[in-house]
C-alpha cells in the first residue's frame, strides 16, 4: 500500500505549460483592458494547463461526499449525535439537503461515499467503501493505523478514476462527519506548526465551555501522540479522520487523471493541505471556492496560496461551496470561448482595440 | 419634472415584512444549522419582501447598460480615448465583450441604452435615449444641467418599467462611459465628505502622473462648484454623467415596480448610493455582486450597508460582476425552493432534524 502511494504520487505531473502559454496569449489578446477580469483569466490559463486544451468547458460537474464518522465526539466536542452522519449522507442522494439541492439546481452530479460511518443504514446508492464504523477516539489512542489512512486515501483515488472514465469536467470535495472540524483543526496544528488555539473555531456554534473542551481534548491528543508533521500518515492514522484521508486522496487522484477539483470549506481545505504535503504538484488541480468561518479556513488557504472567491458566509459543509464554484469556473470558459479577440475573424467594432489595450480604462 | 421625481420617491415603498417573515421561518425550518447557509439565506428572505411570495425564482434576468461621454476627460484623466464609449456600446450588442458574453453564456438579456453618447454609430439594437452628446468638463463649467439630470434618471426608470411589463425577475446595472470613474468618484466625494485623496482609484492602471491629474482635476471641480451634499441632483448636474444619473433611475425604477437590482462595480454603486440618498427605501431592493479593486468601491458599500459576495479582482465594469451574481441569487432560490423542511411531506429521514436544530454541527 505504501509501495502504490509512492506510485500515485510519481504519476503526478505538472501542468502543460505550453497549453497554459497559450492560453495566457489569449487572454492578453481578448478586447479588454489586460487583467480587468482578474481571476476569471487566472482559472482559464489553470484550466488549460490542467486539460492541454486552451478553450475548456465545465459541462460534467461532480461533487463528491466522504462521510465518515469520528470516536473522539465521545470526549463531547460536538453537540450533534453521531446519528446525524448516516441520515445525512442518506438524505443527500434524495437531493434535499442544502448542497444536494444546489446541485440538483445547477445539475451536479452527487456521489456520496460511505468510508467510515459508524450507523447503520439502508440505502444502495451509498457507495459502500467503509473501512471501519468510525474511527477510534483519539483523546485516547490513535484514531486508525497507518494501513486504514492508505486504504482511505485509495478510496478517493477510486473515485477520481471513475470521474475520469465517466468524462467528468470539475470535481467538487465535500464531506458528512459529526466531529470533523475537530479533526481538520488537530491535523492543521499538526501540518503548520500553529497552536489549537489559533486554528480551532467553534464549529457550527460550540457553547463557551464545548468550545473550551474541544480545545482541551485536542491539546491533550497533539501532546498525548506526538504526530510527526513530515509524515501526513502519521497525522492522519493519530487524529485525523478517514472523511479527510479519502478526501486527500480525491485531491490526488485528481491530479494524477488530470480533472480539476474545487476545495468546499474547513474540512476539505484541511485534506487538500494533506495531499499537498504528499506531493505539492497537486496544488496545480485545486481551485477554491468560498471564505469558511472558520479561523482555520484561512489558515490552510494560506498555506495553499489559494484566495477564496465567494463570500457568503457559509459553514454547512457536505461540499455546498462547490455548485456556485463551478458557475464561477463556467465564467471564466465563458469569457474565454465568447469574447472578442484581436487578430480574429469577428463581427464586432475592432477599431478600439489598439486603444483599450494601452492601459487606463474604459470603466471601471 | 421635479414633481415627477417627487411622485416617483413617493411611490417606493418597503418591503413586504409579512412575505419576509414567512420567508425567515422558513429559512429557519430547513434541514439545516440555523444561518449555516449565510447570505444564501439573507437573499432569500430579502426576494421575499421585494415580491411577496416565500418562494422565488430568477428566471428571467437583464442588464442594463447606460451609455454616456464625459466632457471632463478633455482634462487628461482618462487615457482612452472617447471613441471607445461608442465602439464598444455597439459591441455589446454583439454579445462580444466580457460582460455580453457572460451574459450570453448565462442567458442574461442585454439591453444597451444611449444616454449621452458623443460619437456616431450605426445600431439599431442600442436603445436611442441620448440626452446630451458627452457632458460638458466639469473642470470648466456644470457638466450638464438640473434638468438633464431628472431627464436622464427618468431614462432609467423607463427601463424599470420596461423589464416589470416584460417579465424580468431580476436587474443588474452596467454602464460604459470613457472617464466615468472620474465623475464617480467626485459624486462620492460629495455624498460621503470625504477626500479627492480617499475615494479615488487608478482606473484601469493610470500613471502616477495622470492619477496625480486626475485627483487635481477633481479637486478643483469640487472646490469651483461646491455641489450641495444634501441635493444630489445638483451634484450629478455639476460633476456627475448621464450614465450615473440614469442608472440612479434605474435603482429608483426598479424599487417603484419592485425588482431585486444587482449592483455591479464602482460606477454602479456610486449611483446605487444617489438612488439611497434620494430615496433609502430604494436600498431594500438591492443586492451586491463583486467587490471592485477601485478603492471607492468600499466606502460606498460601507454607506449602503452592502457586502459583496464576490471577490475576484475584476474591474472591467460594463455590468460584468452581474451574471455571476445572478447564479448566486439562483442558489438562494434553489435552496429554498429545494431543501427538506420540518413538518413537511418529504421523502427524506428526519429523524435527525431536531438534533441539528439544536446548535453545533454536522460539518463546518
Amino acid at each position: 500500500m505504501k509501495e502504490r502511494l509512492k506510485e500515485l504520487i510519481d504519476s503526478i505531473t505538472g501542468p502543460d505549460s505550453e497549453a497554459a502559454g497559450a492560453a495566457a496569449r489569449r487572454q492578453a489578446g481578448l478586447a479588454k483592458p489586460p487583467g480587468s477580469l482578474g481571476t476569471l483569466e487566472s482559472i482559464s490559463i489553470q484550466l488549460a494547463g490542467i486539460t492541454g486544451k486552451v478553450i475548456n468547458s465545465v459541462d460534467h460537474k461532480r461533487i463528491i461526499v466522504l462521510c465518515a464518522d469520528n470516536g473522539v465526539i465521545e470526549e463531547g466536542v460536538s453537540s450533534s449525535p453521531r446519528s446525524v452522519t448516516a441520515a445525512q449522507a442518506v438524505n443527500m442522494t434524495k437531493r434535499k439537503t442544502g448542497m444536494s439541492s444546489l446541485a440538483r439546481h445547477f445539475h451536479n452530479d452527487v456521489v456520496v461515499v460511505d468510508v467510515g460511518i459508524a450507523d447503520p443504514y439502508d440505502c444502495p446508492e451509498i457507495v459502500n467503501r467503509n473501512i471501519a464504523r468510525s474511527t477510534r477516539n483519539f483523546y485516547k489512542e490513535p484514531a486508525m493505523t497507518r494501513e486504514q489512512v492508505l486504504q482511505a486515501i485509495f478510496v478517493g483515488v477510486e473515485q477520481a478514476e471513475i470521474a475520469k472514465r465517466e468524462g467528468v469536467d470539475v470535481l467538487g470535495v465535500g464531506e458528512m462527519g459529526i466531529g470533523n472540524t475537530s479533526t481538520s483543526s488537530a491535523v492543521l496544528c499538526c501540518l503548520t506548526g500553529l497552536s489549537v488555539e489559533q486554528v480551532t473555531g467553534r464549529g457550527g456554534g460550540l457553547t463557551d465551555e464545548a468550545f473550551a473542551r474541544k480545545k482541551q481534548v485536542l491539546s491533550h491528543a497533539l501532546e498525548l501522540h506526538k504526530p510527526d508533521p513530515a509524515d501526513v500518515i502519521d497525522v492522519l492514522s493519530k487524529v485525523g479522520g478517514l472523511d479527510i484521508a479519502a478526501m486527500c486522496g480525491v485531491f490526488l487522484g485528481a491530479a494524477k487523471e488530470r480533472i480539476p477539483v474545487v476545495i468546499d470549506g474547513f474540512i476539505s481545505i484541511v485534506a487538500a493541505l494533506c495531499a499537498q504535503r504528499l506531493c505539492s504538484l497537486s496544488c496545480e488541480y485545486m481551485f477554491p471556492s468560498h471564505a469558511s468561518y472558520e479561523i482555520g479556513y484561512m489558515v490552510a488557504a494560506k498555506e495553499l496560496k489559494l484566495e477564496p472567491w465567494l463570500l457568503l458566509g457559509m459553514r454547512l459543509g457536505e461540499g455546498s461551496g462547490c455548485p456556485i464554484a463551478f458557475e464561477v469556473m463556467e465564467a471564466a470558459c465563458a469569457v474565454m470561448s465568447g469574447m472578442a479577440s484581436f487578430g480574429e475573424e469577428s463581427t464586432i467594432d475592432d477599431s478600439y482595440l489598439e486603444e483599450i489595450r494601452k492601459g487606463d480604462k474604459f470603466s471601471i
